[in-house]
C-alpha cells in the first residue's frame, strides 16, 4: 500500500509499505480524508522522536474489525480517538485513559498513522459519522475535540477576558469555540488573511504588533506553536490568571523568562487531546465553521508537497483524498 | 548609615547611606536581626535588574511612623509584608493587593532593603511580633509565609503524593508545611546534612539521584532555585498533576523541554508571597522547626561575606544581626 512515511530524517511516500494487520480488538481502516496537524510538521522536525507513517486527523471506512462484538462499525464511516490506551494501568482505572501510560498514539507515538490506503485504530476508538456530515467536515473531529477540551478546562464566569494567541489551525478553532463561551473573546495573529475569517465570524481579533503586553487578560490560549508563544502569554495574562498551553514544540536552544509564572502567580494548563464523540456532536449542529479553514487540498500521492504547503504561513489547513 | 547594597554590578557595605525618611503613612524600622534569601543571590545576578540596599527578611523595631493612625506600633517589635501596594489598582481592588500594579518590593524592586541601619515600609504592612517569639524565630516569618501560601494553593484531598523538591532554605520550610497536610509527603535533596533534618522531623527525604522519574507524584513543589528545577519536577508529575513553581531566577541560555505540560496536561502553578499574619501565627504555635535551619550568624559589617556564605552548597539559612 501507499503510505506517507517519515523516517527520522526524510518525509517520503513509501508505495510498498506492508499494509497493517489490526490487532485483536482493532479495526483495519481505510481513511477517505485526511488533515494535516502542525503536530506532523513538527514530527518532521525531531518531536516526539517518532518514525513512522504519520497522520492523525482522519474520516475513514471500517474495513474490518478483529473480535466479535464490535462488528456493528464494519462498513461504516467512521471518526476516532487517536490514542490507544491499555485499560488496565493507573492513568485508566483513573478514568484518565488519554493519559494511559501504555498508549500508543495514531501517527504520533509508537503506532503508524493515517497517511496511508490502511491503518488500524481499537474499535472502541471510533465513533460513527452521521450521514449530515461530510468529510470535509468530519475530517476537522480530531483539532475541534482539541479545541472543545481547551473550553472545558477553564471555569468560565463573570465574562472574563480570553485572548487565543496564534491564527494556524488550532487557533481559529480555539476562538471560535472560545467565542460561544460567557467571555470577551479576541484572536491575536500574523496572518491579515487568516484574522479576516474572524471578521466573517464576528471575532475581534488584533495582530500582534499592534497590542499592548499589559498583563490584563484573565486567560491566554497558546495555540501558536512557535516556543515564543508561551513567552508572550506570559506578558499577557493577568496576575493570577490563566495559561491554557495547546503548543508543543521540539526544544530549541534559548533565554526562557519563566519568572512571570510566580511573580504573577500564574497557572499554565496543559492541554491536549478532547473527547470524538463531542466534536461529532458540535459538528452535527454547525456549532463551528470548518469550511472556512480549508485552504489546499492533495492527493495521497502528493503527500510531501502537501506537508510542505502545510507549513507556508497563509495556509490554514491542508487536506489530503486518500 | 550603613546599607548592603548591589549597585548592579558589585554587592558592598555603604558605611555612609543616607538615612530613608518614611513617606506618607510609612514606618521607619530598624532591623534587629535579618536573614538571607535565595532571591537575595539571584538579585546579585541580575534577578529583577534591581539596584539598590538588598533585604527583604526582618524583624525590627518600629521607630517612628509618618502619619496620625498607626502610632500604636511605634517601640514595637515588628515583621511586615514586603510589596508595598496602592490599594486603588484593578489588583488591589480586586483582593490581589500582592500583585498590584504599582507596587514596589522590599530589596526587591523600587524599594530599599532591609540590610541597613534603618528601612521603610507602609505601617499598614506590619505585624507586631508576640514576646513569646524570640528574634530568631521572627526573621522567618516572610519565608515561612511564602510556605504557607503554597500549601493554600493546592487542594489536598484524599491523601496525594507530594515532593518537594530542593533541600534549601525554602525547601525545608515548604516541607515541614506540607508534611502536616493529609498528603504522603517527600523531600528530594542532593545535600545529606540538610536532609537529615527531615529524619529529626519524620518527614521521608531521598537524594535526587536515587529517584525514579516515573511520573506518580500528585503534586511537585520546585523550590530548588535552579532552571533545571521545574524540567525535573515535569518528569516526576503524574499526568495532570500539579507543579507548584516556587524557584525564580534570572534566564538562562538552554534547551528547555516544555512538552511535557502539554503531553500529560500538567498544571504548573507559580507561588509568590503569602499572608505575614498567618506565618506570625504559625511561629507562634511552633508550627515548624525554624531553629535548626540557622547556619551561620554574622554582622551587618560582614555582609558581603555572609551572602558568600549563604550561596555555598551546605548553609541553609544565614542570619545577620543589625
Amino acid at each position: 500500500m501507499r503510505a506517507l512515511v517519515f523516517d527520522g530524517k526524510l518525509l517520503s511516500l513509501d508505495t510498498r509499505r506492508a499494509e497493517p494487520s489490526p490487532a485483536d480488538g482493532e479495526a483495519l481502516v481505510r481513511p477517505l480524508k485526511v488533515g494535516v496537524c502542525s503536530t506532523d510538521l513538527e514530527i518532521c522536525r525531531g518531536y516526539m522522536g517518532f518514525a513512522g507513517v504519520l497522520g492523525h486527523e482522519f474520516v475513514g471506512e471500517v474495513e474490518s474489525i478483529n473480535g466479535p462484538d464490535t462488528r456493528r462499525l464494519v462498513g461504516k464511516r467512521v471518526v476516532g480517538a487517536i490514542n490507544a490506551v491499555c485499560l488496565k494501568c493507573d492513568m485508566c482505572r483513573a478514568g484518565l485513559s488519554t493519559h494511559c501510560r501504555n498508549r500508543t498514539v495514531l501517527g504520533i507515538h509508537n503506532r503508524d498513522g493515517c497517511f496511508a490506503d490502511r491503518f488500524t485504530l481499537p474499535a472502541i476508538n471510533l465513533v460513527e459519522v452521521p450521514e449530515s456530515i461530510d468529510d470535509d467536515t468530519a475530517v476537522f473531529a480530531e483539532p475541534l475535540a482539541a479545541a472543545l477540551h481547551a473550553a472545558r478546562q477553564l471555569h468560565v464566569e463573570g465574562k472574563p477576558y480570553i485572548t487565543v494567541l496564534g491564527d494556524g489551525r488550532l487557533g481559529l478553532l480555539c476562538v471560535q469555540v472560545m467565542a460561544q463561551l460567557n467571555a470577551s473573546v479576541r484572536l491575536i495573529g500574523k496572518h491579515p488573511d487568516k484574522m479576516n475569517l474572524c471578521t466573517k465570524w464576528g471575532i475581534r481579533h488584533r495582530h500582534v504588533n499592534e497590542i499592548g503586553r499589559r498583563a490584563d487578560q484573565d486567560v491566554v490560549v497558546d495555540c501558536t506553536g512557535s516556543a515564543e508563544g508561551l513567552e508572550l502569554a506570559l506578558q499577557l495574562v493577568r496576575p493570577r490568571g490563566k495559561v491554557l498551553l495547546k503548543t508543543t514544540v521540539a526544544p530549541v536552544e534559548r533565554k526562557t523568562d519563566l519568572s512571570p509564572i510566580v511573580i504573577n502567580e500564574i497557572e499554565v494548563i496543559g492541554s491536549r487531546c478532547g473527547s470524538i464523540p463531542d466534536a461529532v456532536a458540535a459538528l452535527a449542529r454547525r456549532q463551528v465553521d470548518v469550511a472556512s479553514l480549508i485552504s489546499r487540498r492533495f492527493k495521497l500521492d502528493d503527500g510531501v508537497k502537501a506537508l510542505q504547503t502545510a507549513a507556508q504561513p497563509g495556509v490554514i489547513k491542508v487536506l489530503m483524498d486518500v
